[in-house]
């Protein structure tokens, strides 16, 4: 079993990883764990994306890191998979003068953090030493702090998880480099130089090279200033020049499957779904107030029945003081917004409010269910069609923010709600 | 540009490739494109499929080749891409004895014809031998004809095109042995004992080794009854024991990224998308009559300026004699079925039912919109709301076989019509 159930991105900057205090320490159980003393001196790591391929694989114009996946550029997720570790203090993107411009945009609209621009090179290794040279005491218009570890990361790989993050880093720290690898999906052939096979290679020997990868940051930054600009300019592989202008032998870490290379339409294709199933993994179901949350409760039982896959939770507003924006902050993106005999929207229009005032949509698309359970003896048909007029509008109205909302009426009597 | 306008698969049994009568021939202008004499004796050709893959890496229990996209197992369209090669004689498809039954039921539910089971073996390479004993002529209880080449493809690679078929046939018969190939995504290293690097390959001096590949069958039949057991067993790679057996140095052919192999659940999403693009790049307008014909023609247009990237095509019935049948032969999933002034559900009931009753709701879901045009000012509002509930009920009924279907009225004055 090679795919587990996924853990959920958090929102740009948010700390997942430990407290966000903690600054760039480690969790101090998992650094013990990793052979290294606890309570040693907190590591301080980087990150450099090479960002400055020109997408011609993709056989479309745009860049394939700037290629939208559900409206937003694919680079911003690599970027929030990033940013949700905490103890990774700088993020050194490297894109063309070219797109220098489009970079700072989706920077500040979706609200990136820690990140530093780099101006990339013609080629791959070019950019990521650009990318190193911005962490590097050594030149003078430096800003940032020189890391003990930098990891090296594609703009195109946007489902790297902490924990794979975290092992490159520990193995980098113990070994001075580390990458991840994958076993090969297809055997490796070398051609003849007339286009017949000359030998195919043993499949079960070799290893395909992902990223992230990690390294001591001197090592590699010593081994881009010694390397010949053959290498600059053909190579492809970081560790290859750890191992020859430093003799660091990298430890291979086994990646999972996920961090595959986004390279032709298909793989947009496969990450827009990817994207898609982590979002519909959780759901909320919120009530006004804690009178209603037997409603809620019930409403969840039956959802949690019905949708295996999803995790359902259930809160109550006043439970959080009234404050909306509380339970916005853990990247779930489906809603079902629970009133119970009352005819007040206000609390809805609040509700729908801070939603759309949050980063949230920004993001991801939200999906909210509007539940209005009223007692239909009590409320005439004109007032009820009068609601769902009103959702209607709503819904039309929120659409521009990326707020997909849908309403129900839902018959309810008194004498049902006060016997549950 | 490595991704150019798919060309779409006919239904399984159809030929594309040229006159169905022509048999196994080629088309004699790409034999002869391809260097051999034109009008030579045609080339006998089966293929064989290893399907015996318990699907580990996907990390479900259902191996990959039966995991269902789009509702239908994958295998079914990669015999699909086969059969609509119409100079593919037989397609041994080799499954372990635990999925014979699956697959009987699915050559029999999808209508996929030329197709024998082999038992696969524990290996890749196992199960392909014994698909290529159910083709030899040495075999005591063989009903196939021996092929002069036969063609290796993966059950789960379902976007093989005929091109690339083509190359891989063509260059065996010249080499005796050939197969496609795809640049590396990745860099490829060889790892040490201890888990750390050893060293890195040259991206440029390697290729990924995909397929189908193609083989005099001489040549891999030898071949594999020559080879070790350990071969059997550990070998991955075809083309490796045709040179090691038989000396013969396999032509490498350059193939699209489609031919990708479906190996993790991002695979899996990835060949929905494609296939859901594939039979969204084409509508057809039906009007009922010549007569309707200019409505048929006016809607095409505007769809045309509307949808960039499909392809919209209008037909009028009786300019086929009234049969339906004859314009569901092509592969087109999407329809809009216009009537003009006319009450009468009859003829959009008979379209309904011969879809119904065609293959296609079976191999692809199909979306067909009703567009009735009305003159509001002759017809009582009692009786467009009865239409509505009509089109709603048919809508209902016909989802059950596949068929997506919707319904709009349109006012349409008489003088209009006739204005237009």
């Amino acid at each position: 079993m090679e795919l587990g159930p996924h853990s959920r991105p958090a929102e740009p900057g948010r700390c997942v990883s430990g407290s966000p205090s903690a600054g760039s320490a480690f969790p101090a159980s998992r650094v013990s764990a990793a052979g290294a003393e606890p309570g040693s001196r907190p590591t301080a790591v980087a990150a450099v994306l090479p960002a400055g391929g020109c997408g011609e694989r993709m056989g479309v114009r745009t860049p394939k890191q700037f290629c939208r996946v559900l409206e937003r550029p694919l680079i911003s997720y690599t970027l929030q998979a990033l940013e949700r570790v905490c103890w990774i203090k700088d993020i050194v993107v490297a894109v063309t003068g070219e797109n220098m411009e489009a970079m700072r945009n989706i920077i500040q609209r979706y609200g990136h953090k820690r990140i530093s621009l780099a101006e990339a090179g013609a080629t791959r290794h070019r950019s990521i030493f650009s990318g190193l040279k911005a962490l590097a005491e050594d030149q003078p218009d430096c800003k940032l702090t020189k890391p003990e570890v930098v990891i090296i990361h594609d703009a195109v790989r946007p489902f790297v998880e902490e924990d794979v993050l975290l092992r490159v880093v520990m193995a980098a720290k113990e070994h001075g480099a580390a990458g991840a690898i994958r076993p090969l999906v297809s055997t490796v052939i070398s051609p003849a130089a007339d286009g017949c096979l000359d030998h195919a290679l043993d499949r079960a020997k070799h290893r395909a090279s992902e990223m992230p990868q990690a390294f001591l940051f001197d090592v590699i930054y010593e081994a881009y200033q010694q390397c010949s600009d053959y290498d600059l300019e053909f190579g492809t592989e970081c560790l290859q020049l750890a191992l020859k202008y430093c003799h660091t032998k990298a430890k291979l870490v086994e990646g999972p499957p996920e961090l595959w290379k986004v390279t032709y339409k298909q793989d947009l294709y496969a990450a827009e779904s990817l994207i898609k199933e982590k979002i519909s993994q959780e759901i909320c179901v919120v009530v006004k107030t804690k009178d209603e949350e037997s409603v809620g409760h019930l409403l969840k039982e039956v959802l949690k029945n019905e949708l295996n896959c999803a995790t359902i939770t259930s809160t109550a507003l006043d439970h959080s003081g009234g404050d909306i924006q509380n339970f916005l902050t853990d990247q779930c993106c489906s809603f079902i917004w629970v009133t119970v005999l009352s005819s007040d929207f206000q609390e809805t229009r609040k509700f729908l409010t801070a939603l759309e005032e949050s980063s949230l949509p920004l993001l991801y698309p939200v999906v909210v269910v509007l539940v209005h359970c009223l007692d239909f003896t009590l409320v005439p048909p004109a007032q009820k069609m009068e609601s769902l007029m009103w959702i209607r509008g709503l819904a039309k109205e929120v659409k521009k923010r990326n707020v997909l909302l849908s309403g129900l009426l839902i018959n309810y009597s008194q004498d049902l709600y006060y016997g549950s």
